[in-house]
Formats: structure tokens, C-alpha cells, sequence
């Protein structure tokens, strides 16, 4: 590899956390704003936000849940009534206590003591609380259930270390908050959202994920059950890139969501709330990036094209857009992955190879350069950014081919590319997920055998729980490690527990994560 | 009109705010949260935002503007730098102070001394502080110019008198911030918002509006010029529906937002803003709603076509649904206003008058009801919304007609109800501004008359500064007038200005006003 001309300074063998921040900065994504903790999230970055919402909001719309939305502050009686919640939140939350600054006399703003609010506010962290009151009263009878409500929001949460989109005071998601006549139903919800997380991740932005459970000590605060999916970045560490959960009857007696039942009876609810953020961004730049900068899966791709006409600044360039503005007509109007494709010509000022490595870094999964002489003969120079390099001569790897023959067979290409990133992390994960390994020995020795990104191991366990739990998840600490889930389609545990030498009732995943 | 059996309990005619706050619980748009001056936005309402959304979204890329995301926290440095913005928004802005809470040994909770922050952070009450940051960052020659962007974001105002949809201290909307070479092409942009904001209100949400600038008094804080769009509510008040900005160098000489021009000088960048709200929702409800409820402009509307079966709990049932079914896949396949009809067919048990009524009060614009005797004479029972009750016998304006015609035409009506809503909100707009007065006098007059909801006044004016501009604003206060602005297709002025006598150089528009 050390042949080729990189478009990015760092290699992801060599420092992975810096490779990712200079992605971000070479893609032109995101960067610091300056306010502790908080981002500004850039064109590229959020036009992939505004793909993947598009495709996840039509899912959530698919499955009846309707959208609202909910006040950003949330009363601190709120949170004062559920208790494991709190202590779940209570360190990390942004308090508002005034709500006027006035001169502090020597040129500066203070907040204004006369405006000191009674009861302070929280920005909310996550508003299982404040829906819960809305739920109180749109509840009734049996009739209003199931309620399927879901918002798309700003949330924050005091992270003392922020790493941009996969930890950062302020972040973007999706919260969908359900309530239901019992258990089952509320658990038939939360399993339907976290597949429909799974199908996200997996059809929309390419990311191979495992369904599971988490364990106990990685439940939500306040939560009965939490599930996952998990997915594997290319150092080898997890990424829990959203999750489902079943709140029991928690949250409904916190907030008095009851409701007569069939029988005339009055019935606490059962809640379920389920979310994913603009951390998923990490996640398909950690899955998807290489050392030339970001590959973006079409379908989230805010350009799916990119068209790069040769300008000369000369009366020739008008024939020449003219040929690209035909070619560009005939993308849009053809469909790849289920929409018109999004195709951009490019006819800023600048070289055309300049204006290549723009798109490279931002990784436009098809880039199209047409000079002069492509337009006489017809063709144009296409770059695919998941081929980039001619692997024989370490030059980029350009297909120089008819413009029309392009044209029609645009829609298939960027098919071929969503399933090939697929196909591509998918193979990887699975290579680096180690099973078999019946002692926390052999746990000890795969984490300090001096490889870099170390991937996942799948172990037997008892599922103890309490005291015995706490034992485990100190010793997994010592190695930085984490239980991800227990995966749903692993195969039935056979074996005794790698921690108490029980005989083992499932399988789990450990792992480093973000 | 007494005849009617109306959805509401409460006429317009009879007692305006009372009956506004009644729609907006019978069509389940929103309700109060219990967070002070939030509310809680409901599926119907935020589904109409949502169609807004979408439509100005589109807008706004047409124009070249792209998104982004900037943080919901503002450092207090950034207000004090420029001094007219943070009096204009000193007053009413929730500060956080701390990032942590401890239970106070009670049960409860309070801000954890030990968590305060060093510097207070203010939830953003409007963005050009923080994005002023971030774009003396991105500018750094003239070819990083034009730089247009725009954020979808909730901010903050502590209002103290709130009210649903117009006046509440949290509220969603976009803001545009822009930066350019020089005044022209900053003017050009500000007015090319102003432009958007004008055909968006008129042509998606069927509200006539009034462009034209705001008089010194009523500038956005730190701003050189304010435009906006005013729109009349039928209690003649005006609703100020958008406002676009012309910040001069204001806030890039505060940001430090400066480039090298064209001949290597360094030069302050010149800025605009342009905003609005879900403000504007309340604007559809007090523009189109009558005695029975809503009725959302169909461009806007989350259903444009609800079918209600009239079900019997029967086997019969069945047969009725797929008649139905096979209309709703009908109509679903046609295009409306550019886009496929929103046809939803209603299954919920329940009586098909009853289920008539909740959709008269959320004011869907067709509504469809299917009767076992319908089906056998291959008809359908078709109500529109906007002609919804039959003159002369005082009951529901049924047309019963062929189903596949229906089908056939009901783009047709969707188009023509978009534009009669228009139609009928700008005659009753038109005839409700008075022109020809020529004195302060006629003007007292005019709002002393005892008329319930008197409309708007055209007059003529000097165009008065400073102390005079302020005695204009005091005598117009006595009457609960403010000048709304000086309409750009105005006739030139040819008269006195009605305060100071002298010529006058242009005309007013001046209103109550929410």
C-alpha cells in the first residue's frame, strides 16, 4: 500500500483516532465549534444526517409511530420520581437556573439574580420523563394503546471526554417512546424497533451489526431490558450504534401512565423507548473510511455522482459543460437503490484533478472526469471510490468509458459499491470475531498478545448477576474490556461459564468499545 | 349561520383567542406541556410542520444554501461582543450554570455547587453570534464567497406571556445565515429570502402575505435592515410570518468575519440572516380555520384524503374495506400540487359520523365516506372541507358521487381547494386595508369605531428618526397599533406624512399585531 500517493497524512494501521479526526477534517464533516463539548456539524456531514433520517424516519412512519415533539427542558421533579433513571443522568446534565443576564458593570454579562427560576430545568439528556407525562394524560383505556410517538431532537448529555459524533455534549437522534396494554406487547414493540434498527444499519448505511441483549450493568437507567446492535469499527473496537428498550411498568408508574383494561380494570402501562444518533456518522466513517479518506454508502451519499468537467476558462469549456449537463440529466433521471440518483456537477472554479481528491476525501462513491478529449471520443474517465487505485501500477483507477453506456449502467454501479461495503465490513467483522475460548486465560492472552485492533471474543457465561456480575465486569475492566451482547442468533451455550465455571446458560460478546 | 350545528363551541365572531385555543385542541395539534411556555406539539400539528418543512427545505437547497448543524449553546462572550444584539435578547434567555445535579439530603434535587461552570452558557435564542464564529473560520478569501447556510433548530426565548404556536419560549424553526462580498450581493440575498418566504407562504400554506421593510424600530437587534412578510388573521391583527435580515458588517466586524477581496485588501465580510417558525402554524389556523375547526391548506396537509368506511363489526366488512382499499390505492397513484395524494384510509372502530367530525375539526381537506349502500351503487359520500355545509338545508354538503370518478378528480379539487383557500384569505385580506386616510385622527377614529376586528390602515409618512420615530411609536401604542412595514408594491408616496404634516416619502401598514 505504501506505494500509493494517500489523500490522507495518516494511515489507519499506523493511529487510528487520528486517522478518524483527520477524516472528518479532510471530508470536510464536522469540526469544533468552540463550546465545550459541541460540534458543527458541516454540509457533507449533515447531508448524510439528512439521508440516513429521510430513510430512517419513512421506517419508523412505516411501523404507524407518529412523530411530535416534546419541550427541551424537563422539570427536576421529573427526574426526582424515577430514581435509578437519575442516578443514571444526574452527572451529566446541563441545568438552567436564570433566565435574564444583565452587565456584571465592567463590561461582561452575568446571569441576572432577580431572574433566578424557582425550580431549576434540565436540558434534556433523553425524555423518557417528560413524554411519560404527556403519555399521563393521552392515556386513558385500553383503547389509546398501543401509543407509538417518536421525536427527532437535540439532546445533551455533560460528557467530560468528547470525540466528535461518537461522544459529544450535544448530539441529534431519534427517540421513539411507546406505551402498551402488557408486557408482551411493549416487549413485541421493543424487538420490532431494534430490527428495524438492524435494517437500517445493515440496507441503509452498510453497517454489518448484532442484535442482543446487553447485560444487567449495561442496562438504560430505569430500564427492565436493554438490547443493541453492535457493530465492529476497523480498529477492532464495538460501536453500540443504537438501542431498544423495555421499560416495564418503570417509568409509567414514575409518571402515572394508567389505563382501564378489557375488563374495566385500571392498569399501569408498559413502556418502551428506543434510539440512534448522529453517532452512527463514527460509525460509517470507523467502518467505511480508508487511508484516502471517507467511502460514503450510496444511499446515504448526499451525492451519489460527481461530475468533474476539465475547465480551461476558455469558449470551449461551453461545449463541454453542455456534454456534462447531458450526462448529468441522464443520471438524475435514472433510480439506483430505490430514488432518483443524486448527482452534483461540479463546476467550481479549479482543477479538475484538485476537485478529484476534494470528492476522494469526501468519498462521492462514483467521480466522473470528463476533458476535451473523453468528449470527442464519447467517453468519459470514471473513478469508483471503492477501487480507487490501479493495484499493478499505483495509479488511480481510472475505467474510461462511454458516456451513455455510463449512463445506463450508473444505477447498477452504485449498487454493486452499497453491497460491496457491505459485503466487505461484514467479512472482516466476521474474520475478527473469535470463538471457541473457554477461560478468561485465554481472553487475558488474546488482549495482550501486542496486536493493535484486536477484535471481539464470544464466550459462555452463567449470566450471574449482582455482586458476582460487578466481580465480572471488574475483571473484563482490567483489559479494558465490556460485554457488547448477548448476539440472538448464537448458537446455544454448550459449555461452562469462562467466569464461575458454571455450566454456562448463553453466549456473550466482550470487547474494547467506544 | 347560527343554523348550523357547529364542530366548536366557540365562534370567531364571538370570542377570537378563545376559539383559536380551541382548535388547536379539537384538531390535536398540541397542548400545553406544564414546562413553563412549552408546549407539546401532536402528530397533526407536527405533521403539518413537517410538510412545511419539507416544501421550504426544498426552497432553501434550490437556492444553493446548505445545511448544517451548529451547537445549541452560546458562550456569553459572544453576546458581549455586540452590544445591540444582547439588548435585544438579554432579556429573555435561559442560561445554564451548572452541568450537574446532587440530591439535596430531602429527596430532592439541586445544581451541584461543586459542577458550576466557569463561564455560563445561554441556549441559543438565534444563531448569528455562534455562527458568526464558525464562519470567520470557513471565510478566508472571496472565493469562500457567497457562504450560505441554514440550520432546522429549536431555540430558546424566555417569553413571558406565551401563547400556542405564536408565542412560545421554545419553538422550532430554520435560520438562514449568510456572507458576501459586499452590500449589493448581501442585499440581493436578504431579499431573494424575503422572496422565498413570500411564495412559501402564499403558494404552500395558502396565506397571502405583505413584503416589505420594518421600520427602524422594529429591527431585528443588530441588524441594518429588517424585512418581513405580514400576513392578516381573520381578527385583522397581523402576524409577522417571516423576517429576513440585512446585518451589514455588524456582525462579522463582532465575529471578526474577514477576507482578502479581489485586490488582495482585507475586508469585513457582509452578512444576513432570515428566519421562520412554527409560529406560522398558528398563522394557517387563524388564516383558514372557521366555526368547525381547521382547515390545512392541502399542500400542507399530513392527509389529504381520509376515507372513512362506515364498518359494522360484520362479515360484510370485508367486501366494504376492499372497495375502499382499491379507492385508496387509486388515489395514492394520482399527483396533486407536484406531489402523490396523501390518502389515508381511517379503520379505527368507531362510528363513521363520529370519526366525520374529528376530521372536520383537523380540517382534512376531503373527507370520504363509504356506506354499504354506496359501494352497491359503485358511489362514495365526498365532503370537502372547504364547502362543508349545504346552504340551504343547514346539514353536511354530501355529494354523492361515482367512486372512479372521484378518483379521477379529486387532484383536481385538492388544486382547486389550495387556491380557493388563497383566494378567500387575500379578498378578505384586501378588504380589510384601508387606504386614504390622512390623518392620526381618521386613524383613532378608525380603531375607536367599536368594530370587533378591525383590520389594517395605510397611511403615508415622513419617515421620522430617532426621538420622532419613538413620539410615532408611543401615540400609535395608546391605540395597541405598531407600523408592520412599508410594502414594497406600494403606490409612491404623494401626500402629507400623517404625524409630522411634512411631505411624505413612502407608505405604512399599520395593524394590532400578535
Amino acid at each position: 500500500m505504501s506505494n500509493f500517493r494517500h489523500a490522507l497524512n495518516t494511515r489507519r494501521d499506523a493511529d487510528f483516532s487520528a486517522w478518524y479526526q483527520e477524516v472528518i477534517s479532510a471530508a470536510d464533516m464536522a469540526e469544533e465549534s468552540g463550546v465545550r463539548g459541541c460540534m458543527v456539524i458541516k454540509p457533507w456531514g449533515y447531508g448524510i444526517w439528512e439521508r440516513f433520517q429521510r430513510l430512517m424516519d419513512d421506517r419508523i412512519k412505516a411501523a404507524g409511530v407518529q412523530n411530535c415533539y416534546f419541550p427541551i427542558f424537563i422539570p427536576l421533579a421529573n427526574f426526582e420520581r424515577e430514581a435509578s433513571h437519575v442516578d443514571g443522568f444526574a452527572k451529566e446534565m446541563a441545568v438552567v437556573t436564570h433566565h435574564r443576564l444583565i452587565s456584571d458593570g465592567k463590561g461582561g454579562l452575568i446571569p441576572d439574580p432577580e431572574a433566578k427560576l424557582e425550580e431549576p430545568l434540565v436540558v434534556r439528556p433523553t425524555s423518557e420523563t417528560i413524554i411519560g407525562d404527556a403519555m399521563a394524560r393521552w392515556v386513558q383505556s385500553w383503547r389509546d394503546l398501543p401509543l407509538l410517538t417518536n421525536q427527532w431532537a437535540n439532546v445533551v448529555r455533560w460528557e467530560m471526554r468528547t470525540r466528535m459524533f461518537l461522544r459529544t455534549s450535544e448530539f441529534l437522534w431519534q427517540e421513539g417512546h411507546t406505551a402498551h396494554e402488557n408486557r408482551d406487547q411493549a416487549m413485541e414493540e421493543t424487538l420490532r424497533a431494534l430490527e428495524m434498527y438492524r435494517a437500517s444499519a445493515e440496507e441503509d448505511l452498510a453497517l454489518p451489526v448484532i442484535t442482543g441483549e446487553k447485560p444487567e450493568n449495561e442496562r438504560f437507567p430505569g430500564a427492565v431490558g436493554t438490547w443493541s446492535i453492535e457493530a465492529m469499527m476497523q480498529d477492532g473496537k464495538a460501536l453500540q450504534a443504537g438501542t431498544s428498550h423495555y421499560l416495564g411498568t418503570n417509568f409509567a408508574k414514575a409518571a402515572g401512565i394508567k389505563y382501564q383494561d378489557r375488563d374495566g380494570a385500571e392498569q399501569f402501562a408498559h413502556t418502551t423507548s428506543w434510539g440512534v444518533s448522529t453517532r452512527l456518522i463514527g460509525g460509517i466513517i470507523m467502518t467505511h473510511g480508508d487511508d484516502d479518506g471517507l467511502r460514503v454508502p450510496p444511499k446515504v451519499a448526499p451525492y451519489q455522482v460527481v461530475i468533474l468537467p476539465m475547465l480551461r476558462d476558455q469558449p470551449e469549456d461551453e461545449a463541454l459543460l453542455a456534454y456534462c449537463e447531458e450526462m448529468r440529466a441522464g443520471l438524475a433521471a435514472q433510480v439506483a437503490l430505490g430514488e432518483p440518483v443524486r448527482v452534483l456537477l461540479d463546476k467550481r472554479p479549479g482543477k479538475a484533478a484538485g476537485k478529484r481528491w476534494d470528492w476522494v476525501r469526501k468519498g462521492a462513491p462514483l467521480i466522473v472526469e470528463v476533458g476535451p478529449r473523453d468528449m470527442e471520443g464519447g467517453k468519459v474517465a470514471l473513478l469508483r471510490r471503492d477501487r480507487l487505485w490501479n493495484m499493478d501500477n499505483g495509479k488511480p483507477n481510472f475505467d474510461f468509458t462511454p458516456r451513455d453506456a455510463f449512463v445506463e449502467k450508473a444505477a447498477a454501479l452504485l449498487e454493486e459499491i452499497q453491497r460491496g461495503l457491505f459485503d466487505e465490513a461484514r467479512k472482516r467483522r466476521d474474520e475478527n470475531i473469535v470463538r471457541g475460548v473457554t477461560s478468561m486465560e485465554q481472553v487475558s492472552e488474546f488482549y495482550s498478545s501486542g496486536a493493535k485492533y484486536p477484535g471481539w471474543i464470544e464466550v459462555q457465561w452463567a449470566k450471574p448477576t449482582g455482586a458476582a456480575l460487578d466481580a465480572v465486569v471488574e475483571q473484563l475492566k482490567t483489559h479494558k474490556l465490556t460485554i457488547r451482547n448477548v448476539p440472538m442468533d448464537a448458537q446455544p451455550a454448550d459449555g461452562n461459564c469462562i467466569f464461575t465455571g458454571e455450566p454456562a446458560v448463553e453466549r456473550i460478546l466482550i470487547a474494547r468499545a467506544y
